[in-house]
């Protein structure tokens, strides 16, 4: 199974590997070892052993045999990159491992081993269990990310800031609501995730996914096996084959593009809010400068937004595999096995850095405040706008605000200070109507209400 | 509210009007009328309209403030196209049509219309409403397709025809498992858009998401209100406003996505199995050409098939909008609604033509029966593998068979005809074994258990 | 030509007519008008029209068909929603066009409306009048962009800003550079735009691209025919018919994708820079808020980002119809139809918003001048650290600004301050070296040389 | 610079690395190589060398420092997976390359590594290298590819074939025009793989893209800095840095969507016409299948057609990198990176499976021929349509074969005979005006001119 070209690459020169270089967001990741090449080759062996066992626990194979090639079925026997060099001629990897499997089962047994199944249902099968693993690796992560996100819409229910809207200050808002906000994109990540991980089926059919050939070789009720098989392999019995049903890599397109852009919205946001000219929240651990001492770049919210980029594109290419003509595709499939792939760990990576991210982030509540006065008091215009038309009549009263706030800039004084020069307004409370902190509303009470849910 | 100029387009002559002219697909569907301008105008006044009854409802307006408004709020009264163009300088639609709404329904009330909240309240909650209407209509449509599809399966339950994997003849197959697994799609499509439907929320937040206005206007608890005004929508009740956390955008893009790729694998196949070489099915009404008298073009596939290749683009597009910055954002927001429209256009001009389709769809069982043949039996190679193997020892029989598959195309005679000759296989039931019509697994029992799911 | 129901549209109530409600992008843009509906029925009437008169020219067709057929082929005559309707049946509108227009020409000459062609030769050179008339619309305004750009880059070739990366400030610009880079980036756009624009084809290729049509009516050598027609529309002569060759369309998706992308660039850094926090630049007409008085929003930006959020993805469909199969196809053709529309008009539009907001663009060197302060003089780190290395030696120097730096922070003072307390320090000219507005390198000299590409 | 856990990795057991398992479309390709993470490695260790020889070039530099990083920028001395993790704490993998190199360069000429520069001059300027290297390896295999084309058109320049459209036989073509057709889009990506890769610049600004620390450290006019370092890199001196002026990327973006599209034309055509009912070409080497051992899949066709269905999602996450914040971004930059080496692969491999593709492809004229008589005759209605007006008059010949039509099939016999047996048509010479292979039209002369095209 090893030629001497291989010895090289066993010996760390494989020159055309690819170690992460231009992957920060996932580099080293949880998800990184769970979708790595020798990961997918693990799912592969392991969906062939769960065959021949299936099979075994039919009577349709012997039990010897079902030992045997789960024996065999040990990745550090195989290699590689000579499984990826001779996946070429027939286009795809479980070609060339069905034999070196068979050659490792040995002459007994090894008739055994694909036994009645095609490529697809090995590659199928396989690629659910490898995005079942990354999914399970993901989830603790996201909630890490929901308790810390949790963590401080509690301790910040009460702190305002200035909420900003086509990037405009518009009126006050909390930090506490802000977090409240993220969080409930989080859980609904979550939520998706979970729906869509339990829901992985085994892929079983046979050439074209009539499962004759399991008849072929004795079962009288072939229907029987599929079940059987997922099974053995942790995932679901499918309704049908779904060589070309592909609802399985829709739903993971869909539930890991939603993650990567609930995750993106958090990053966006952070990234506005820690320019230098905000500074209202900080990472925990900035990103150093070789050549600029001072800086501390958010990097954790700059790979996520990357990802965020990315991954809409990435689910775009596997909706665009359902439409997989005839019983097994000529290249919708064969377009999916990247892109998935490429999901499954920027979405790993991205939920890293959102679990690193917010339970690091620092929140600089004076700084919040102290934006709140930068429109000279014009952030609560909304709720003056409001107060003065019962006084002033509702004409009157917009007239008078924008007059105002014409004034608060020329004369750089505050809307507060010029509203009290005006005699009709002397009975309203003045000081509390223009408080930016008192304008936040239902801030407080919807975030309460956030919170509740788990 | 009426220019001059309008007077032209009311006339007929609105030379910039779309009447979906390069849309074969969704033109005159009921998901054209559902999305069109006119229906998005009808759909933010309702919105208006809600909003202050559901205020009334709460003490905080006047019952005739309500009426007034919901009297007001009569699409014919607006003039669509002087909407848009006012649109520019605010950058979206509502800020002029307050002001048309606000003059239509006067003095008294006028102050009602709008109260505490922002544009994208209304535009969202617009958007929701169209997207709850678009849905409705494609639900039955679905449905529609879905019995047309069980019927097929049921009626071509054992018509055997080729299996096709990477475009060759693999092993047979049958049509009614084929019709099963599209309708298997056609129902994943069904729950997915169902679930959706069922979820879409109201949106109520103000300016920045806080429900402060209301309060300013006189509500002790605002957060009542945005249930109040769900339930005025028939939409769901928002947990927090959404405005960028857009999960329903999201699981819109989603199910959307994932129906016209459903629709597009049973064009796929129909397109193929269309082709004048095969001709197992074709379109109860192909398509005519002036200049070939004998053409009879697929038409309703090659639409759902323009619809599936463009629907994930779409989508992705609304998955980008997740990352949508601040309380409200600048692009990300505006940037869904043209795409989101489209996608529920496509999907419910794919929807009408995937209902004719399986409909009409004619099936041609001599033709699948003949083709069975065109390898010269080499169809169930597979089978003559597991068989032989016995009788002949493994190594024997591969080779026998792979003589044998040349010498069919070399002397032009069936696979059977030459093993006849083959004394060893005298004990065989040669007739059985070559048939490939009886070579189909369980395609039956596959197809029965598919029809059991409702 | 006129149905009843036609009636109902022309008096007006064409229910399902857009008209732009939801693009505010291009609402009313001269694209917009180039690009509607009925520009589209115009380009179709326009390529029947000079395929008569090319046949004409060539003595294949009497001079006075070619009169007939051009006269009848007016706009007004025919009826754009009914034309859409009937486009179902055959996928396409160019076949009850030509029924319409054949009748509209009448009995004598009607024989030679549409003689040869197929649907396609007329649809495509339709699509390519379309364009060649929405490009030579955005490049004036292009052009405008570029000026307004050039004028702000010249005037402030010297306007110190903060340069930010990571969004964090990192070390002094100029407001010229950045502009120079803006406009930069749209001549990019412009060139791309042009080449495109001029190599746009006529099609003509009949039933299956072999011209044999055209010889069957009677033409000698049909290879001069598509010569002589891509003059009468003033296009260029194909080398081939590319009914399935899709150069042109792919092109266009490339330039206009690329458009979108660069003025997307100059919309996001206005809107940073836009920020309440920031203000170092404001669009010259903000977009006002009903509720809020004080609010003036970027909404020129605002667009112009949401456009270039959108453009990548209708590029993608367009490349992805590259690969469209046999002599002309089955849903890729169909599926480019209106994402090249809706490009076009987003270009459009965005291009017309660019040139608005350049314009008027109001710039605050004040404001820069101020933040370039804000990290109490660290903006200029890295050039302390080249300055001190020769006086304290590299290891001290570098010691030395990171105690500074924590310092400057800690104590509110400037970084300037701490080093004139820097006994070994005396010498340099601390003055200079740490004011940021002297720290902008090569900046003047790059704006110039951008400037003088032409 | 090596860990214990490095050695596990240079022992082969790094289970992370991938090396193209789930990618037979590129596996082993002269792409692999160009693109890995050891070929970015080497870039941007070239990089660096290229940089501190630029400065030396210029007397910025001793000689010796920029051969002491010149030999020091050995890839073999360098761990590209703890470069790659180290990557994660500032983004991206230059900072710790920096580190390492610096320290391999030694105490003396260790301070002019990298000495003014930013990490995105050094990313940016690789990325640049690699892309040219990879281009530089895909323009033979186009070559190899077009010529290949040009003989299969040259030798079936007059083989008659059907013409198909929207999957119906329309009208005969030529196999010579198809393949001049292919040609064509092969020609068009090498002229625009071609003009990308002259264009491909250097890039360097420093911090902020203003080149001042070259200025603080000793350069009189860093602005002459630039050139001198593209030239040492082989690469354009760019106008402007261009860190967030993204042209290059989205240029390659563009070639490398337009290529992949043109191939997967030709892909789309191949699969169609190896299909076992039409079977008019075939790979010359197809994939086997281990159950069927009739099976000849048509795999390079396949791998081509799943390149063609990525790149242009991956295109889109480019073009959309363009709007690019500040004078770096925090994100579009990051998004760039893993999408462009992706295209590069892909099209490698797809350009390599193109080249062995067409240089194999079995052509079946006697195939083709047999399938103009699929219709009966039909496939040259459009011809007798226009032979027979002048004869019986328009509107007569359009009923007779209307009514001929039909009874082709009902009598199953050609119109060739059908038409024989009217009177009125004695004079026509039926037997060319129904020969299929006389109605290939221009196809000859279309080919011929197509192929003078160099």
């Amino acid at each position: 199974m090893t030629s001497p070209a291989d010895h090289a690459h066993h010996a760390g020169i494989d020159t055309d590997a690819d170690t992460s270089l231009l992957a920060p967001g996932w580099a080293g990741s949880p998800a990184a070892s769970a979708t790595g090449d020798r990961a997918h080759l693990r799912a592969l062996l392991d969906a062939e052993a769960a065959l021949t066992r299936a099979q075994a626990g039919l009577g349709l194979a012997p039990a010897e045999a079902a030992r045997a090639v789960t024996d065999a079925a040990d990745p550090a026997r195989f290699d590689v990159r000579s499984l990826a060099e001779r996946a070429r001629s027939g286009g795809n990897p479980v070609i060339p491992l069905v034999a070196d499997l068979t050659e490792a089962v040995g002459a007994e047994y090894g008739p055994y081993v694909h036994r009645g199944a095609t490529s697809q249902d090995i590659m199928d099968s396989a690629t659910m269990l490898v995005a079942a693993r990354t999914l399970d690796l993901l989830l603790p992560d996201l909630a890490r990310t929901e308790r810390a996100l949790a963590g401080l819409a509690a301790e910040h229910r009460d702190t305002a800031m200035p909420g900003r809207t086509l990037t405009q200050h518009a009126v006050p808002t909390t930090f506490g609501l802000k977090a409240a906000g993220w969080r409930t994109l989080v859980l609904d990540a979550r939520d998706r995730i979970a729906a869509v991980r339990d829901a992985l089926p085994a892929q079983l059919g046979g050439a074209a996914g009539t499962l004759a050939a399991f008849e072929a070789y004795g079962a009288t009720d072939p229907t029987a096996l599929p079940a059987a098989y997922a099974r053995e392999l942790g995932l679901r019995a499918p309704l049908l084959p779904w060589h070309t049903l592909r609802t399985p890599v829709a739903d993971l397109a869909g539930c890991l593009a939603f993650t990567a852009g609930a995750l993106g919205k958090v990053a966006e946001d952070v990234l506005t809010l820690s320019r230098t000219e905000i500074a209202e929240v900080s990472e925990g651990s900035g990103g150093g400068s070789s050549a600029m001492p001072h800086k501390a770049n958010p990097v954790r919210s700059t790979l996520i937004a990357a990802a965020a980029r990315r991954a809409p594109q990435l689910a775009a290419t596997l909706y665009g595999a359902l439409a997989a003509g005839d019983e097994r595709p000529a290249g919708a499939w064969h377009a999916e096995w990247e892109p998935l792939r490429e999901l499954l760990r920027l979405v790993g990576g991205a939920v890293r850095d959102a679990a690193e991210l917010t339970e690091g982030l620092r929140v600089r509540p004076d700084a919040m405040r102290a934006h709140l006065d930068l429109t000279h008091g014009l952030i609560v215009s909304e709720r003056l706008s409001a107060a003065l038309a019962p006084v002033l009549g509702r004409a009157r009263a917009k007239e008078l605000l924008t007059e105002l706030a014409r004034r608060t800039y020329a004369e750089d004084r505050s809307l507060g200070e010029l509203l009290a020069e005006v005699p009709e307004l002397k009975g309203l409370d003045l000081a509390t109507l223009t408080d930016p902190a008192r304008y936040t509303g239902s801030a407080g009470a919807l975030t309460d209400r956030a919170l509740e849910r788990r």
